[in-house]
């Protein structure tokens, strides 16, 4: 390798700095006890989340990523199971990250071949040894039923970090933080509704497991959006939701709108949700050719972009160095947004939050 | 998923609780010198362990259960290489659990095939490299001899943690622990011989690495048990021991009968061990499709069920929440066990004992 | 098993004590201002150093080797992301070994196969993401690319631990110490040009990554050797070198003679490295079956034997119980270079250095 210059520039842009979340911390005021409470639950599906305690969750993720080194200890002693059933080295790292950020240690399984439940071990023995071993689990299974049988014997709280094509509830909670570091306004108490943004989703919500859970997220903050406008293919529209979805996601205040032309619906759009990767049996299917994103497309001009990545064709890199990334963002505050669940659910919230 | 309770219970059964430990702690006098002469010594068969070393590793290990956080970091600073080169996600996590509850670090091997060993380097090469990485080596290997060869080479303490179809003593220790934590008073030094046990073992001892331990161990408690009852199909009887082996035992003091009809010896057994599990040359096998236990079997009222896990369908589901169950505390009581002897191969013990 | 005695001897031989380390430590005086410049560099290729920041390190990496437990906590809340592509367990122990004897925690990549790498994922999107995650990055890839296009991302250090057949500078940097550790006296500043040693190197310059990493760091040092003799079969001549390679060493000052029969050159040696295996795409290549050493070989008396290991049959195991052996205390230092190379990455050589 002929080097000329192996120096780095260690100076972060500034969409990862901390002016954002500390405009976060000073939107939202601490309520410890939302946090508390969520040490007796495990994490399975967005369903479970209020606004209260995501707001309580955003401000303590926020927290963390406005001073990332001032908290180190506050897991120390307690160790992770990080299970891995399907392999994922992007999720499995996120957890993994956020835990030892915070002092704990870890014991990964990254290959179903090498374990137990290969050789046909049930799933609810799997369970009890974790309980022995461990002070929380992180999983991840394409089997979808396999969360909740471990649930029945688990005394140790549980992440769901993806059930097949179910939901991935840390994923959407991460996506919406994004959002809220991007205009913290939104979570404020007095937000002016004039100033609700319009949302697009590239995506089969009936199908894809990260656009499940968003659309459960948004239906509880209903009040920011003008609108969902979901974009698929005018094609899908017979199977684009599961049964009920979209009359649960109506009830509850959130208005849809289906549009099959992704390019005359971008200048509307404050944020272009696009994930092209759909979850289809134990195959990955890609979604939508026609559905790409790039520095071309007539994006409206402060909109942002998320995407919970990896990503495919669908999003052009030459968008990473446009003010619309906000992808980039999105995936580093994931990290902070499961210290903040994690610190949580070992029992730890007292350790991070300002009065107890 | 529809979620409609979250929550989970921390509470555990009263079998998990420290009643029994504490009784275990108050049965046995300390003498910490005999768990300070274990840091000279590598951990490779039941052979090696006299009564009374047994003795403090019991107690050592109900310290630790019974308080499971007050001891966080005797092994601060030390690093254990868990090499398994045959997988095993429960022994491997139970292990490294252990460790990290001590406050050690740890480097995991999960698959041979990524090792250099996979690419034709001796063993006595890698036993080196862990002496400058390590400070202590835990080894699965299916290759009965790695074990040997290693220990040639080591400056550093190994743990054999089953190597082929010979041994698996640590596993056979958990399995006297939970026999003692069941009923403390064994352990006691004016122990009244009217309240001798019997033990019921299904299985072959001459093939399975547990058993051939197990018994190793109980031979050295011959006096409390009134025999040991080796449950196998008929059929087996001239296989059934290694040349040698039941000489050697009964020399030792234990008496042994033989039986092939379960239930018609299930009445009399006090405790009942089972382990469907025997190591064939590289594959598994499974012994005696009749021998299997369930909440029908006729069990002795207060007689308890052990079993070193994974089960297969010779353990029913339906036991689980008897009282006969006492597997999973012994599954516990594993990490604990295992807790006690690593603190003291690395030279720590004089960090965890009352009086040095 | 029969155990007849279990025991094992802590005891190391003298070569791996610390008189050695000791004795280089006198050798140098402290600069640390060539430490503290390395915080802003990756570390990708053997051309990066000069002779005295490589002077700095060795005397760092003494400095940790006269005293291994002297500093525990350097990298305490630091982060190592392991990633290692094509598998490589000598080497990722090694650095994982280093960083937790530092006091950092670790994540392990071990298997690309489980990796977004795998589905199609670019390496730029991996780099981001490793951003987000840790703090320092070691990559193993056999892609010789993989290593350039992530520096053009990452805002945290990297280290090349061997790309292809390109470049290992970590071992060459390795080979080096080994070297001075024998004898401290070649990295004085009044060092007796008398005093020079002769090289012999078995192998492949051009196509050999530690070989060729190696002959850029002698080049620095090109007046502590006589001459290094390359030691090859005499068809390889005509792509023993590649493009332009032997002009630069010998323009830095490096006499190269070339031999192709070992046994006739053996007895000039004070130092033979040898290294059977050869990177040849995606497989390994033996390199020479007449080039052997064993303990019959016409070694000169006080000579020594370096190799980067894992052996083949180039290296006889009747040399390892004799004075020439110097590729364990060679193995073994590699740890406590990579401990001082990796603190000055991670921005924490002002905790080790001893004025700042």
């Amino acid at each position: 390798m002929n080097v000329s210059d192996a120096s780095f520039d260690r100076e972060r842009p500034d969409v990862y700095g901390d002016a954002h979340p500390k405009a976060l911390l000073r939107a939202v005021e601490e309520d410890g006890d939302y946090l508390l409470k969520l040490s007796d639950q495990h994490i399975v599906s967005s369903d479970q989340f209020c606004a209260d305690t995501m707001r309580q969750l955003f401000r303590l993720a926020a927290k963390y990523e406005s001073n990332p080194t001032r908290f180190s200890s506050p897991l120390k002693g307690k160790i992770l199971i990080s299970a891995f059933y399907e392999p994922s080295t992007r999720t499995r790292l996120s957890f993994e990250s956020a835990w030892h950020r915070l002092g704990g240690d870890i014991m990964s399984i990254t290959d179903r071949s090498t374990t137990g439940i290969a050789k046909g071990e049930c799933i609810e023995d799997v369970a009890e040894m974790f309980n022995n071993y461990g002070d929380c689990v992180v999983l991840r299974d394409n089997n979808t039923e396999s969360l909740a049988r471990m649930m029945d014997t688990l005394r140790i709280p549980i992440v769901n970090a993806g059930n097949g094509s179910d939901e991935h509830p840390t994923q959407a909670m991460a996506d919406m933080y994004a959002i809220f570091k991007w205009r913290p306004e939104l979570l404020t108490a007095n937000f002016d509704p004039a100033r609700r943004v319009r949302i697009g989703i590239v995506g089969i919500p009936g199908r894809m497991r990260t656009v499940r859970s968003l659309l459960k997220n948004l239906a509880v903050f209903s009040h920011i959006t003008h609108e969902v406008v979901i974009i698929h293919e005018a094609s899908a529209d017979a199977d684009l939701f599961a049964k009920g979805q979209r009359e649960e996601l109506e009830s509850a205040g959130l208005k849809i709108r289906l549009e099959s032309d992704l390019d005359a619906v971008l200048p509307e759009l404050d944020i272009t949700y696009i994930n092209a990767i759909a979850w289809e049996g134990d195959s990955f299917e890609t979604y939508g050719k026609k559905f790409i994103l790039n520095a071309q497309s007539p994006l409206k001009k402060d909109g942002i972009i998320l995407h919970p990545l990896a990503r495919g064709e669908e999003l052009g890199k030459d968008l990473d160095n446009t003010p619309h990334n906000w992808y980039f963002s999105q995936a580093r505050g994931a990290v902070f947004l499961r210290m903040a669940l994690l610190t949580c659910m070992v029992q730890r919230a007292e350790r991070v939050i300002d009065v107890v």
